[in-house]
């Protein structure tokens, strides 16, 4: 697979009370037609990765309206798995492509969540999980990543400081992120002391409630080389697996994760060890453990050790999630996949700034819907 | 393009007190896999359309409901437009094959509508409108296809009596389907006297809240002609237009609906001359009149003279809807657009019964998102 990226947008995250669900995507959108160059009529499909816009915004149907902000009539499509519903949509995207139906695409991920309830966010979220076996048990999603977090530190050892430093490493990140919602640093001490969300997880264990779009344009190779794309996508691979954690085979990893890791390596016909960054899923501090580990980044239940040595920061041998993550860049659910995407270009353009990773030739994305009942995988890789 | 079609599945349309989302799901996608005698192991992928889950329901994420129904871990995707989300959820499948991501492809389409109150239906509907510009004004779904009703009737004089003929006609073929929700014959009187609705739309005007499920499994044409496939998807279209109506460029035809025609006419090579049936989205009654124009079964203006003429019936010149369309045999809303595509692949086979269209060898389902703003057409053949 080698499909080039035309160019990449994003919006601010955080708050955002002056947008809107169609402001925001389109302020994403005209970003990303703005740094590829090309005339919105060049665009041959758009898909769009949405959760919890029907719910929290009465909005459904979200792809016509990625159309209609930029008055094209051509193919467009929400698609959604919770939280990765941005990276299944790139991979519908480079579908499109690749069955040459489109050569140039448009992939966009957007999520307004400010505008309703705390309570009606942590509902609409929950649908995620599994509304029959854990929603009507009372579950919600903070439980459920502490029920994962409490099975790995009991037979792992996990120290309480050690999965603080996960979100000390993404809060240091975010303050060299002009985009993150959070841009200040942090220390094991503010994680610790936080308030209980659901023991283990305190305050900042978790990621926010966040407003934010992005975009990615791709197109096949043909038309990338013409427009002198440095940045191609070299794998998309998905996996699932079951809603609820009740029915896992194990809690000791997310399967999907794994599956979805080994599938883009073999199709990227790459290993872990050429990895020079990853951007991951930590909806939780908890979370970016097991994706280190579904990466093959570490061993299963040794994860803890790059976070000890500090080589997880931007300029160590594993920089994991210079974006800030969902921890600090923030975590407008759908647009997530997106944000990952467009901070993998950017290291690999070099342009990531204060947070740049040295040498960065091969980045990895990975986003996870649920509680790991979704998972996607991207290679992204510098050709020039 | 040429996709076989290996199995098709459906369930009871109705009032479904007795399954939930998932047990609808899991009925159609097991009458599917018996019906083309395949392993669920040889499934390389899922796609599975549903619009108002994580509003009814409060489950989002039903890809991965449909992999964990089956015991698989592949990739699997739910995609939404509306009530065009069955429809391009076969779209995606299609794309997932000619990409050469996938051999073997499941397309679900379901939706559990009557867990939640009407009030919650109807507020739910409307967010395949433009929420801010109608929503807001208190537009509810019936009122966006009266709006429409009035003016197709101001400018092209369709009398009252010709547009109740669409649902007469509907139900007409309902009686003559097992799986329809309304299985009883009705009369022009019946639709003019029934309750208003939405000025000029009765309620026999109007499809039902349904409980429903579908699904068909599609493959690529060398495994299609092994398992001695008779009938092929030879095109798949989709385009779109605004979400609001405010904002059409005319009222007086579903412009993304004609576009998709279009092309899904161009891609399988035929003109509508060549079409023995079709399957079209009558949500409203009107909108079978808007989706006959769009079709090109009939000049702008002059659908009613098929419905003053009867040939819309299934042994007529142009049957349109011999499953019962939505209003007869149910609108589960995403499954509507996979239980077109089962009517066309059922009338194709031969096994229509009662309703079989005579030599039926061309069948088009043509599937709508709210207004308009999402329409998706696909062509089936009969190569055998």
């Amino acid at each position: 697979m080698k499909i080039g990226v035309l160019g990449i947008g994003i919006t601010k995250f955080g708050e955002r009370w002056d947008q809107g669900l169609r402001d925001l995507l389109l302020d994403a959108q005209l970003r990303a037609l703005n740094d590829s160059k090309i005339d919105s009529k060049q665009i041959d499909a758009i898909y769009t990765g949405n959760m919890i816009g029907g719910i929290a915004s009465g909005q459904l149907q979200i792809g016509s309206m990625a159309t209609e902000n930029l008055n094209l009539h051509i193919p467009s499509i929400r698609v959604e798995g919770a939280c990765a519903s941005g990276s299944i949509a790139l991979r519908e995207g480079i579908n499109a492509i690749e069955s040459g139906q489109a050569e140039i695409v448009m992939v966009n991920g957007v999520e307004k969540m400010t505008d309703v309830s705390t309570e009606q966010i942590t509902t609409a979220l929950m649908g995620a999980g599994d509304e029959e076996i854990e929603g009507f048990a009372g579950l919600t999603f903070p439980g459920l990543y502490a029920l994962l977090a409490k099975a790995y530190i009991h037979e792992y050892d996990l120290s309480r400081e050690t999965l603080a430093e996960v979100s000390v490493k993404n809060h240091f990140h975010g303050a060299r992120n002009s985009y993150a919602q959070f841009q200040s640093e942090i220390t094991i001490d503010t994680v610790i002391n936080s308030t209980m969300v659901a023991n283990p997880l305190t305050l900042f264990d978790c990621s926010p409630i966040t407003d934010g779009a992005a975009s990615i344009i791709i197109a096949n190779e043909k038309i990338a080389k013409k427009m002198n794309s440095e940045v191609y996508i070299t794998a998309s691979a998905l996996a699932t697996d079951t809603l609820s954690l009740a029915k896992r085979e194990s809690l000791l990893e997310l399967k999907a994760g794994r599956i979805a890791a080994e599938n883009a390596y073999k199709q990227a016909g790459i290993t872990s060890k050429e990895i020079n960054f990853a951007e991951v899923h930590d909806c939780f501090s908890i979370a970016e453990i097991y994706a280190v580990e579904a990466l093959g980044l570490a061993k299963r239940g040794e994860a803890g050790k790059l976070y000890d040595s500090k080589q997880t920061y931007f300029d160590g041998d594993k920089p994991i999630n210079t974006s800030g993550g969902l921890k600090a860049c923030g975590h407008p659910v759908a647009a997530t996949g997106i944000k990952q995407a467009v901070e993998a270009v950017t290291q690999l353009r070099g342009e990531g700034g204060k947070r740049q990773v040295p040498n960065a030739l091969t980045g990895v994305t990975y986003n996870v819907g649920g509680s790991g009942a979704t998972a996607c995988v991207h290679v992204f890789k510098k050709m020039k």
